[in-house]
């Protein structure tokens, strides 16, 4: 098999062989095919596309670059839960407790945030204490005593897509969606998990800026998982705008606790009610969807999904008084509001531009490598569909670096105004099973 | 500019800017840009083309980015032939004394053989004596005192094109139209021509396999002469099968002979005098192209081209004689005779398995740096419409490589046979200017 031939052939729009596609991918981590005929197949790719059956030998050949976690030591089934990103998402935060409270085993790897999109691994760290480090036994010792447990991908997993995904970023052949599925279920599926809850987000501060590309992408997701026996299932939800009210660590752990409370923004309560529904149901704790959301809902209203999380905070060595008293997170020195010049109804907010606000202000990384501020973020005062005046806060920015001029700037023309009142989004547009 | 920008714009199918355009042609040859992402981005311009300005401006970014030839001391209107390659394409060898003897100049810059194609400059290489190599004051000179001269290409012309042209050969992205004819038209431009010729051969033997194609290369490469001020007429000839009945050096030599003594086959004295009359008419000998055509048929019937052709070998230190005594060209020792396994018409002949039973046989090059055999070669007995019985010899092939199964096998392969007579391909399909 010579590259340019496989390149040739999919340039011509024809299928590749399983044995085709484990050579590419096995050839470029072995550094025999170079990156300048992997660029021009990726390319290739994005213009003509890939097959069902292409799709899964790509994402198999991607998880058999690398390690797999063996989760076999967990008893039950294991789910998993992936976001696709977003501006505000603390929902894996709400939803590990809320699903280990009915004994569906959560063994979540996480990832660190970059660019305008946060992670859950930060956020957690923003409480005193808590270490996403745990020893293996531990972790499988906490899943089964508990059914629960967090830690930052550590293993060596799926190599391939991690050098062919640097590659894609600097030759501008990230936005394939065969590409983009097989990376995310790749992950998935060498983290060891036996089903799989997909959370594709759509809209200004999401990867997929229009639902019908994200029902597509949640589509190939779901083939995926379907053709490699991981029974998965997509919700493609609302990322118009910032998710809730917090973005940023310390503050979205705060909120994380209202809405296990009963307390949280409807958006964003819906939205995690959902995911662990299907979670619940994928897992075998209830028969179906209605049930488990009752169900899960009068978890949260008793209390106990609350008390849950207390719990995973204090089997990971975090302060579990945090939760009673969220005002014990990191605080930040300046307060700035942002007001409007302009009155009238709040028509959108860039998510993306109040994701990057916040990464200006400390909460988040430009490059791998930087260091975050916990304390930092943006509280989001008015949302769309409020409306405001001529001098309203619209939103607060929180950090401790004095000038802000450029934050100040990109919060304030993330929000849109009209006079007549805006068509509210829909928090969830479709699901794929 | 980032490149990675530049790569997402054509991916849109966006036109590229005259400044875009010569800064990744620079940052390239530079260095400052890899090859991964000039691949992404050669695979973009594959799928989504270049308009004409911008078809342009790349063939422009290839000329400046090394030398260009000063054709200025030579007098009167410089025209250069050029053609896209071909089996059995000894044209050149009867254009230059053709042309010549009317007066136009001619300042010939020729290339070498690679895969299946010929080059003249091997070709001319099988007559003792003759050099390819003149110093400058030489070359300048004959063209003034004899309208002629060969020379093999020295100058660093077109570097950019060069280093282009090597990646797209390992990813999959020669078959551009738009880099195909800015390869092309950068190199004559930057050989000096005032006007150019184009021969854009189509058929199982050329890079264009369709007519559809071949035209459309050739309306490309006539618009680029026309962007930039060189006057340029294409003419889209036949290569479904070889040209004339001699495929390799030294035989090509000897059939060009004929042509120029008035004996040629009648496809490849039909296209020398096509082209021949363009470049005439283009340089001012004529006014019309029937006269042109008329008049050099005319100097061959008469003897001058031949004699002119003497004139060449002599100025350029071959031996003269050989015009008379063609078999003082190199000859080979073993001639294979390939008979016909099956009776009927000659339905059509493979002229790219022609070419690459020639290099087996050692008349051509697969690398670059190999060397070749000017005795070597193909001579095709039977051609497209011929009638043979079993055991009729269908060519002759000339080696001195004592095992040639595979050549054997090749050159039989490239015969297919039918009942009843073929419709016999016309010589000439297209004329643009």
């Amino acid at each position: 098999m010579r590259m340019v031939d496989v390149i040739q052939k999919k340039k011509r729009g024809e299928p590749l062989s399983e044995n085709e596609i484990n050579s590419i991918v096995q050839g470029y981590v072995n550094e025999e095919i170079p990156d300048y005929q992997m660029s021009a197949f990726l390319m290739a790719v994005y213009f003509k596309g890939m097959n069902k059956k292409e799709i899964a030998d790509l994402t198999l050949a991607f998880v058999n670059s690398g390690d797999r976690n063996d989760l076999s030591a967990i008893e039950g089934i294991k789910v998993d839960k992936h976001s696709s990103g977003g501006v505000g998402d603390k929902l894996s935060l709400v939803i590990i407790p809320l699903v280990a409270s009915v004994g569906i085993p959560v063994a979540k790897m996480s990832g660190r945030g970059l660019g305008h999109t946060g992670g859950t691994i930060d956020k957690l760290e923003s409480i005193e204490g808590f270490k996403t480090v745990l020893d293996r036994e531990t972790f499988i010792n906490n899943v089964n005593t508990y059914k629960m447990a967090i830690v930052g991908q550590s293993a060596n997993l799926t190599p391939a897509d991690k050098k062919i995904y640097a590659l894609r970023d600097v030759t501008a052949t990230v936005d394939s969606i065969p590409l983009i599925a097989s990376s995310i279920m790749s992950k998935k599926i060498a983290s060891g998990a036996d089903c799989i809850v997909l959370d594709v987000k759509v809209g200004s501060g999401a990867f997929m800026k229009t639902v019908d590309e994200a029902i597509e992408l949640a589509k190939t997701m779901v083939e995926i998982g379907k053709s490699l026996n991981r029974k998965t299932i997509a919700v493609v939800t609302d990322m118009s705008q910032p998710l809730g009210h917090e973005v940023g660590n310390a503050n979205e752990v705060m909120e994380a606790i209202e809405i296990l409370k009963g307390n949280g923004a409807e958006d964003e309560t819906t939205i995690a009610l959902t995911l662990a529904s299907y979670m619940t149901v994928i897992g075998g704790a209830f028969a179906d969807f209605d049930t488990a959301y009752r169900e899960l809902d009068q978890i949260i209203k008793s209390g106990k999904a609350v008390e849950k999380f207390k719990e995973l905070v204090q089997i990971q060595g975090g302060n579990p008084e945090v939760v009673d008293n969220p005002n014990m997170l990191p605080h930040s020195k300046y307060h700035i509001e942002i007001t409007a010049s302009e009155s009238g109804y709040v028509s959108a907010i860039n998510a993306e531009k109040i994701g990057i606000t916040a990464m200006l202000l400390g909460a988040g990384r430009k490059k791998k490598e930087d260091t975050i501020d916990f304390s930092a973020g943006v509280t989001m005062v008015k949302k769309v569909g409020d409306i405001v005046k001529v001098g309203d806060v619209l939103c607060i920015l929180h950090t401790n670096i004095e000038d802000q001029q450029e934050a100040n700037k990109i919060s304030k023309e993330a929000y849109s105004f009209s006079n007549t009142k805006p068509k509210l989004s829909e928090y969830i547009y479709e699901i794929i099973q």
